[in-house]
């Protein structure tokens, strides 16, 4: 029986993915992992971890501490602040840690070798990309071939959200029966919640379940409990 | 003028490499990084610092805890012996750290992202590989494809011992005037200083020494050390 490792952050799109995998794989044969790097919203590692124990997944936590240590993006290093559009120089946001991705899907395809696991699973897409060049598909690809040469194993990285717009990430979530789930996810930039509704990260969230239209369970839980 | 950035270990090869960087890219043009990521020999550190130093070139070190949390390998983790010869499962050495040198290479190239470096050097070597896949060229290749489109970077992987015999990476260091440097260079697997000349690693190393008919100024130096 196949098994699959989903990179989980803790936010919408891997905890769609998750429930992806639940589908494709079986229960019982996915597992989770989600990397602590450093990130200024502690609250991610927490949805992560409450995602991953109620779809009954087992969840693994792997520190990087190199993140920090490289400095220089608003995502780790507390004294940037987060800003919205492009770094004039760079043309990516100054929330870009590079090769952010490449790193967290090195570091799960090395505990899917321990643990003879073949198939990770990761929540990039290029469509919404918000300018990070290592969601795109060519990346993954590239780097596929760089894990499976430099393993000597059989790896497949799947992207099961790569060409979908945020709105019809919604309509798989609410396929796979993960509406529930994505109550507990964090997607918001500046790590409020309830969340600010105002930062891009908000925004696109908002605009992909206002396209779908299905009210965001997340927004949902919050307004049942306002007065 | 090009910058390069050189992936230190404190062993020979990528020592013979900063010197190869120092002359192709030239005195000012070359910085060094070196990873912490809890190897069990210390002393590798002490003399990447060291081999920087000497050679007046700017030092990184960047700490790595993930494969430590991993676990597994007998290069990090103090519980498992180092063996020779292959596990027999894997076909692999018990020090393979999987995906190791695709971390370490990713990080070099954030770094050099951020220092807008273009170069990034590597001592790999597939000749005497000694079963790391990730040491090959194929797999180097793939890697390097997919850090440019990753990072968006115009980047160069430079592995100038790709296809050397250690024989051959000994007459190049002294090509290089880098024969003094190897004096300060670790490559015991026991971790011993003077080398234990029995472990796989100084096997080879000597191998290579007496094959170009050069002696090793490491063992030199401690024989005119000793009584």
């Amino acid at each position: 029986m196949d098994t699959a490792l989903v990179v989980l952050s803790g936010g919408q799109d891997s905890t769609t993915c998750l429930y992806w995998a639940l589908r494709r794989f079986g229960t019982g044969n996915v597992a989770a992992v989600t990397f602590d790097y450093g990130q200024r919203h502690r609250i991610e590692l927490a949805c992560a971890a409450r995602v991953a124990m109620q779809a009954g997944v087992p969840h693994t936590v792997l520190p990087i501490n190199t993140f920090a240590a490289l400095g220089g993006s608003a995502l780790t290093d507390l004294d940037i602040t987060v800003q919205p559009g492009m770094n004039a120089g760079t043309q990516l946001p100054n929330t870009f840690v590079p090769g952010r991705n490449l790193i967290f899907l090195t570091f799960a395809a090395a505990l899917a070798y321990q643990r003879a696991i073949h198939h990770v699973v990761t929540g990039v897409a290029q469509t919404d990309y918000s300018g990070y060049p290592d969601c795109r598909q060519a990346t993954l690809q590239a780097l596929e071939q760089a894990l499976q040469l430099g393993m000597d194993y059989d790896l497949t990285l799947h992207t099961p959200l790569m060409f979908k717009s945020k709105a019809e990430t919604v309509l798989m979530a609410r396929d796979l029966g993960a509406l529930p789930a994505l109550a507990d996810t964090h997607t918001c930039y500046q790590g409020q919640r309830p969340p600010c509704g105002e930062c891009p990260a908000c925004v696109l969230r908002a605009k992909g379940f206002a396209e779908a239209g299905i009210p965001d369970p997340l927004v949902e839980r919050f307004r049942e409990h306002s007065p």
